[in-house]
């Protein structure tokens, strides 16, 4: 064969190669959306440099479509209808997006506020609340249209506007937070959407960063950043009052940054237990819940950032902050002891369980991965590609109360 | 007008009324059954004497089709694929049939024994057992084609074929039950499918006619038909051992058929506690989940059949046997006080909460309806029409443990 030849041959195969490659990115990356299927095994996974989230399917362990103009999606979480086929993905830039996970495409976007920090649905399924740094105060808009429906403007005993945190939904269409700036809490109940009738709690403690509520949507806590202990609310009590609990939870004699706060959607509820990240501390501090009182602690890896809780309280799965996440924990809430360590590889940030418990997720950012394992034996079931992964929502969370 | 003009026009009359009602009878009962949707907001109800099921829609509070033909459905029960697609309804005759909630059509249907009485789904979605009378034991299913997979014979230390009970999933794939007849409560771990491992422990008691277990599937409970009492085995230690609590637990000197004893899916989880019907009295026993003692008692209208919390655990409504099953007892679970009555009609069987909580349905077998009601407001939302309704069972079961 002569090198007239060969050239001809060498470029018929490049023509030939790239005509497989336009073939192929012509193909689309995942299957069909159209097809009729349930929306129970269903999720999220929020690839937050990109912008986009992937969609999951527990089952399979495998991604079945994304998508992308979601901006800027740091901290983002996610909440979903109670027919579990729209997720409301709340952004860093005020951005509230409802996404089909049957069709892998944006449902309707609308960009809400210029800073915001996580939100709501309903207990009902009809409202979605927003809870905004700038302007403070919390959005509440149509779940099925996104029209805004009610504002709730956060101005505390002190006159000023507050950014807001820690948002949760509670039984009877009610909707608790925590005012940063104010120092309060603030419980809503929009039964009439138009006419919001709301329960201010003032002079809580200083600066709460961050609040959650039990899955029983009973006990709502805040973290305060200006003082070193937790503030708790037992919304069944009636008048509502805000107690001290956990006086030393952790923060210690030198002040933190802010963003080494550990986010109290960090914590574990087991039994009769919470798990809660010690601030500033490599421990998990156990809280009695019936007493509010510590109940013991757990010596970690590092500072936990998530205590998640497998679905039936036995263990607890825990993360850590950097420059010690590459390393995943599982304690035992019985004996409050580790009982197993793995490192599924750099920057693991975020775990969620399936529904029953069976396999965790975990994502991790800097492999590009999430990794599933299973929950009894520990051994690695699937790896899924996903570009940055950062938060996981499955669409059992829709089930739940304070989801 | 003669009398003969007048009898041509009540023909056609007649003709045309005739016309319109084979018209209505042509048009297609419920929408179309094709359409993408998700699957959160859906469920099953029970029509047991025709033998179908209706499936319905939370959202909309209404039946959205009728699935026919699957035998006999006395005692029938629901689980469902974490797909929430498919729902597993378990028939008093042997039968299993897989019903796909999308198309409103049977997906596969099997009659595995003579007569049954309730099954599980494993944590994982794979495995559907059952729980056999006749013959005795548990036989196991590949969800998917319904094939046999295992079959466990229930031969307790007496060397007899015993009736299974009180079936139900534990995490890690694993399914605990009674046997009826020797005494017995056996788990079963099903993680190899082809060699079950299967821990037995006898002589839990006499005679136990149904099992449960709390909805973190940690402490499994049987109650005795042949004592008066109830056994408690705790999961999570090692070894396993069955012990004896609630002695007094109300079967009192008198014995009561079988059929009036509550099944124990009739009890109450909420936060620390458990609300049990009492045997043969008007009232529900409280027991305390951290020392499995009686925490108090509540008097009610009638013998409990169904006590049911909503998710939070605030509340618990409760049914009641013939002939006072046309009332519903509302009871508020800190001051274990009757805070609310209502009579929705003839033979209320059965309620189930929405995921979160925010309505309750109630089937009035002998009115041919559901009412839906406000759980925060007790006012009635809805009705749908279904024919002689029992069990009602919504997807969101296929999150739980348990279930």
């Amino acid at each position: 064969m002569d090198c007239g030849q060969a050239a001809t041959r060498r470029s018929a195969m490049k023509l030939f190669t790239r005509f497989l490659l336009a073939l192929l990115a012509a193909m689309p990356a995942f299957a069909s959306a159209d097809e009729l299927r349930g929306t129970g095994n269903l999720g999220l996974v929020i690839e937050r440099s990109a912008g986009s989230v992937l969609v999951v399917d527990t089952t399979q362990r495998k991604a079945i479509g994304r998508v992308e103009g979601l901006g800027d999606l740091s901290h983002a979480s996610v909440v979903f209808s109670p027919d579990e086929r729209y997720g409301y993905v709340f952004g860093r830039d005020g951005g509230l997006t409802k996404v089909d996970l049957l069709t892998n495409t944006i449902a309707k976007r609308v960009v809400q506020a210029g800073n915001s920090i996580g939100g709501a649905i309903s207990d009902d399924g009809e409202l979605i609340a927003v809870s905004n740094y700038e302007p403070g105060g919390v959005r509440v808009f149509d779940a099925r249209t996104l029209d805004p429906v009610a504002n709730i403007p956060a101005i505390g005993a002190n006159g000023k506007e507050s950014k807001t945190v820690g948002l949760v939904d509670l039984p009877g269409r009610r909707f608790a937070w925590a005012l940063y700036d104010a120092g309060e809490i603030w419980v809503a109940d929009l039964s009439d959407v138009k006419s919001p009738s709301v329960i201010k709690l003032a002079d809580v403690g200083k600066l709460p960063y961050d609040g959650n509520v039990t899955p029983d949507g009973r006990h709502y806590l805040a973290g305060l950043f200006g003082e070193d202990g937790v503030v708790h609310v037992d919304t069944w009590q009636q008048p509502l009052k805000a107690e001290r609990i956990l006086n030393g939870y952790g923060r210690g004699e030198e002040p933190l940054s802010v963003y080494k706060m550990p986010h109290l959607e960090g914590w574990a509820a087991v039994g009769d237990k919470l798990l809660l990240p010690a601030v500033g501390h490599h421990e998990l501090i156990a809280v009695d819940l019936r007493s509010f009182t510590e109940a013991g602690r757990v010596a970690t890896h590092g500072q936990p950032v998530f205590a998640v809780a497998r679905p039936d309280g036995r263990q607890v799965w825990v993360n850590f902050a950097h420059p010690l996440n590459d390393t995943v924990q599982v304690i035992d809430t019985e004996s409050l002891k580790v009982i197993h360590s793995l490192t599924p590889g750099p920057a693991v940030l975020h775990m969620e369980f399936t529904p029953r418990g069976n396999e965790v997720w975990v994502s991790v950012r800097d492999a590009d991965r999430i990794d599933v394992y299973d929950a009894a034996t520990f051994a690695k079931k699937g790896e899924i590609p996903a570009q940055k992964p950062s938060g996981i929502f499955f669409t059992a969370r829709a089930t739940r109360v304070g989801q």
